[in-house]
Parts: C-alpha cells; sequence; structure tokens
C-alpha cells in the first residue's frame, strides 16, 4: 500500500504527464490504469492520433505499475503495435498488467482502448522493465 | 524529388511535431533527421527525458523515413530500447534509415543521439511500417 | 471445431515439430499448449537450452493458436525474452493465447514454463500473425 | 584476435548449431556470418521454411558477433520479422553487425539472406545481449 502511493506520487509529480491530462484511474501492485483525452495538439492533420501519444499513455500506465512494489523501476524498452485509429476527443484507457518479473527485470503488458475501459483496442504495448539500483544500474 | 516534399509537408502540417519544436534536418527517399531540444514539459522530476518524448521524435523522423518515397504510409509498429538518459535542455538528433520494403512493409531503424548527430547514443529504435490504399488498408 | 481440427492437423503434418518432439497438449479456438522436452541436441555445451528451441516452441504453439479459427494464418513477426534458462532433460511447456484480432492481423502471448504447464517462467514470447488470402499477402 | 577465437571455439562446441549444418564464414568484432542450408527437417509441408529455424540461425550469428569481444555474453531477448519464405534446398546467410553496447548490454541486427550473402531478405532480426559476470547475472 505505502509502495502503491509511491507510484500515484510519481504520477503526481510527473509535469510531462498531468500536462497531457493524464489521470490515474486504478492502481494495485502490478496493475495500472491510466486516462487521457486526445488533444488538438495530440492529433495529425487528418484528426488522428499520433502513434507518439498513444505510446506515452501506455508508457505511463507501465511506469505506474512497475513501481507500485516500491523501488525506483525505468524502462529499458518497448514494444508497440498499432492496432486501429483513434480520433480527438476520444478518451484513451491505457490499462497495465505485470506478466513476470526476475532478478530486476519486469514484463508488463499494457492494452490501450478507446471510449472506455473495455472499449476497442487502440494499440496492444509490452514493456521491458529494471529496477534501479542506489548506485546507478 | 516530388516525394520528399510531400514528406516535408507532411511534417510542416504536424502540429503536434512542430509543437514539441521538432526541426527536419536532413531528408531523402529513404532516410531523414528530424532534432528536438528537450524542454521542461518533456523531462520528469529528475530532469531526465520523458521515454514518451525521446519515442515521438524517434516515431517522426521514421514517419519522414518512410512516407519518402510517395505514398502515404503508416505506423503498424515500432520497439525501442533505451540505451542512456539524456536531460532537460539538451538537443536529441533521430537519424531514420531504411533497412528494407517488401510488398507494402517497411522496416526503418532510427537511432537517437544527443548533443549532436553523431553524439552518445540515448535510444535505437526500429519501426514497422505500412503503405495504406486509397480504399483503406 | 472444424477449425481446431485444421491446427491439429496442420502440426502433425509439420515433420519439424513432430521431429523436435512437440506435443499438442490442448487446443480451442485461440488457446494452445504445445510440449516439448529438452534433449542433448537442443542444449550447449553447458547444458542450458538454446534460445533458438525455446523460440521454436513458442512458435509451434502460436501457430496452433492462430491457425486455430481456419484461415491459414502465417507469422509476421515476434518478440521473445528470455527469462531463465532451463536444462537438458527438462519439460517446456509453451501456452499461447490470443491477444488480440484485427483485420486479417492477430496478436499472440506465448509462455514457456518449464516442469509443468504452470511451472517457472522460461521466456515470453509475442507473435504477430496474418491470414494468409488465396491469391497471396 | 583472441576473443575471436573464444567465439569460434563457442561456435564449433555447439552440438545444435553445428547438428543444423551451420558454418560460421566470417568473424570480426561485432560482426559474424553465419550460413545454413535448409533441408527436409526445417521446412513445412509446403516446402517453406519453419520461422523458428531462421530465427536459429539469426540468433547463432548474433551470438557469435556479441561473443567476439570475450566476455561469455547471453541473449536476453530478440525481435523478427519475417520479410520473406524460404525454400527447401536453399541456403541462408545470417549477417549480425553490432548496433550498439552500453554497460554490460548490447543491440545487434542480423538480416537473413537467401542464395547469397547479398541475395534477397529473408527476415530481419534485432538481438539484445548482455554480459554474464562470473558470479552469475
Amino acid at each position: 500500500m505505502g509502495s502503491e502511493t509511491a507510484a500515484r506520487r510519481m504520477l503526481e509529480a510527473d509535469t510531462a504527464s498531468t500536462a497531457l491530462g493524464m489521470e490515474l484511474v486504478e492502481l494495485r501492485v502490478g496493475h495500472a490504469v491510466v486516462r487521457m483525452r486526445l488533444t488538438e495538439q495530440m492529433v495529425n492533420g487528418h484528426g488522428i492520433a499520433h502513434g507518439g501519444y498513444v505510446f506515452m499513455l501506455a508508457d505511463t500506465a507501465f511506469a505506474c505499475a512497475c513501481n507500485s512494489h516500491g523501488p525506483t523501476t525505468v524502462a529499458s524498452g518497448a514494444e508497440i503495435t498499432f492496432v486501429a485509429p483513434a480520433k480527438e476527443g476520444e478518451e484513451l484507457f491505457a490499462v497495465a498488467e505485470e506478466r513476470t518479473r526476475y532478478g530486476r527485470n519486469g514484463i508488463y503488458d499494457v492494452t490501450v482502448r478507446r471510449g472506455a475501459i473495455d472499449g476497442p483496442v487502440v494499440a496492444e504495448f509490452r514493456g521491458r522493465s529494471r529496477v534501479v539500483q542506489v548506485n546507478g544500474q
């Protein structure tokens, strides 16, 4: 519970995520849901969301989930597959679930959906995390 | 040459990328370099760049390179590995190179460096592209 | 049910997989479990399983799961993360689950475990599938 | 040069790779070329090479390249995209190049081609390596 608080504080202190209007909807150990509404700045000339903003939302949910254990944990890499486009004004939900942890590493799956937490899939993301040691990584 | 112009116009019309201060430095068929300075909004509480913004820069260079052939081309997915942190105020360069194309698909490698076009590596990105048909994909 | 039979026949006709001793343990639409015992030919000088054979097992479970819908479906790509080593003589289980399908594409997650279907994780695999059209892809 | 010898010995001692007929064609620090002929056991009922064997070839070239520096280095993960099919009897060449190294990690790109070292592309592979410490990883 203390570590969940740490993850929550991490997100609140994260100007980048909050400036984009991201909001933490759920947080448990190894699990997080973050939502974000697609604004005009996040879409291209055709009104379609930039892949980069979809990635950023997924990455934020991933960061919350992997930091929910307590120790400071960073992304070492990620893979994203774009499933369907999302449009200006739509609300996106990124649902992050821990898949496995081993040593200082972890794998987290994040599904980004639109309209609702169980809405149509927009993207599938898989992040690789690594716990950072006090004396560097 | 006409298609390079198309890629250039695509980026100029892209409010999201230009709002982040991204600038197209080089553009040839299958190749693009885009630069961006890390502002306060792009870093976390420790002054370290958000992985999402590094991804967005790489993704933009990838989009320029894969659209340099002419036909409208979108990202179907991407993989990124974070190599080293970058800090507020630093300038990042994303260098995109076409690796292979087959059918309507393509693979592009993007290296993000800091300080200079041949500076230390910040991230390695590999994008998968797909040409969009007029009647949908 | 007819399509599950198709996936089962596909595996039985697959000399490569059967020559390695792979056996289909479970098969439902979008789900498959395949097992394989690590023989002397599959390990390196240290008695540790080759990543390639772990990949091959995961890839086979993935193929069964994505062909369980009926239409001929091939792998367009995959990502694997090696979590822990496996040793000569151990039995591996690859559990494949469909994650999402869109158009002619699909994403399948496969976890490879050792000793039992719910044993310790050896690798996490994510495959991208594509339905092949009669007139080519 | 001593470390190249180490990589060469590693491959020679690797029963799995040699049993598949893999042969080291070139080896320099951070670079390796391995070839393999597609036998009947490596193809499916349609005479098309199994993705798993293509992966295994790429993975072996990757292992040679990342071990060419000397310290024992293992694959922590890999991504492969299948570009075009290869057929029974064809000879495949996997060309591995180091992309970047940082700390104990490395990224290597491997292109698998058929018929010749500069033949048509069959697959693009990117491997992530990690140096193993004497007292475990």
